[in-house]
């Protein structure tokens, strides 16, 4: 059975501000809470269906329809998890870091968290104008990946000014990135779905590079950030 | 003004099997209206808040109300248009072609469409389980690259064993595509969210191809689909 505060809780925890002031955020479906559950993070509750053999006091078994009402889903998938948000792990200045200037989809973050997981990147910068990490979209996108990728919300520009490391940036009108040397230690700014990244921060920028575009002039005229984040990390990575 | 018959057409267009009995689909967005408005797709009826222009019989101009009842969107954004479905284009059996076994997600189709576009990809060819290109949420995500591509559906593994060229399919345990040959002339082939290349198909796959994973052993265990075809794209189209 679930109680009325604790609807009222989860349900709060889509906001921002909420998640602030409770300092908890949700996480849906078996294999992505197990994966937390392994983690260093803290469960609060787990309401679910089907039991975890978990602890008795941090699980509240319920109905379905209970889960349909507190679940963020159109598809609720068995369990619904509160973890404690995490202090932030202290930014290391060693090997490739991705900042991220102002991108405002959650699920392009979360992909974003994902990828930088995949190719060996510990940490994420990003502006205060990005999407909150803990955002229940993001937390989804990511698939685990969160627990293992350092994301810190900065001053960006006062950040990379801050910084001894060359910054790369991604940009319409960059140099190649196919035969661009590319360092083991540096930061690669990637920029708002809509426009880019921001004229302050482009002040900063060491090295302007490009995904070059094959085909009809006719074509599309940019990439989602997600994939030219794929793209980029995946050269950082092979050279 | 909008009639009861023109709203309840065009929110039939959201299921498949509506878009294939009367044979429109729906775009929404300035933007992309406009780009398919400049391709050989033909309009069948424009509803905007704002007059676009073009042939008054074409266009109906409602209110941000009306707009509000028709659109798909939450965030609707200023017209909505129907298109016909276009006659699919023959395939062309030259150059590098994309196939997709079962990818069922619309916002992965269309950024894969987005890809294909960018990277010079005239043809896609879908086993018939992948969702619907026409499909309101993929044609918001190909961002009009849907009139550039090649969209066809087919019985994808007697269309692979009809065809004379190399068949390469992404695998967990393939060969590392960093060091793979990749030819001009071939076939790539991307599996679906959760199961990947289907057993069927999988028989056919001449070269079996890998993205590496770099840093913890503990990482995620895969990449979405859509970022993982912006990786093998792009290392296709570099070499």
């Amino acid at each position: 059975m679930l109680s009325k505060s604790q609807i009222k809780l989860i349900t709060s925890l889509k906001q921002k501000k909420y998640r602030q002031q409770h300092g908890f955020f949700v996480v849906e479906g078996v294999k992505t809470i197990k994966e937390l559950l392994r983690s260093r993070l803290e469960l609060h509750a787990l309401y679910t269906t089907e039991s975890f053999n978990i602890d008795a006091k941090d699980e509240v078994l319920i109905t379905e329809t209970d889960l349909k009402r507190i679940s963020f889903l159109t598809t609720p998938n068995t369990a619904l998890a509160i973890f404690k948000i995490p202090l932030p792990k202290p930014i290391e200045f060693t090997g490739l870091i991705v900042a991220i200037d102002a991108v405002r989809d959650p699920g392009n973050l979360g992909t974003i968290i994902r990828l930088c997981d995949w190719f060996g990147v510990k940490n994420l910068v990003c502006s205060n104008e990005t999407v909150d990490c803990f955002n229940p979209k993001v937390i989804q996108a990511t698939m685990g990946s969160i627990t293992r990728v350092a994301v810190n919300y900065v001053d960006l520009a006062e950040f990379l000014k801050s910084i001894n490391l060359p910054i790369y940036g991604a940009f319409m009108d960059g140099e190649n990135v196919y035969t661009e040397p590319l360092p083991e230690n540096g930061v690669l700014v990637m920029g708002n779905e809509a426009n880019g990244i921001s004229k302050e921060v482009e002040a900063i920028i060491t090295d302007k590079i490009s995904i070059p575009r094959f085909g009809d002039l006719q074509a599309t005229e940019s990439l989602n950030v997600a994939t030219a984040t794929a793209i980029l990390l995946s050269e950082f990575r092979r050279k």
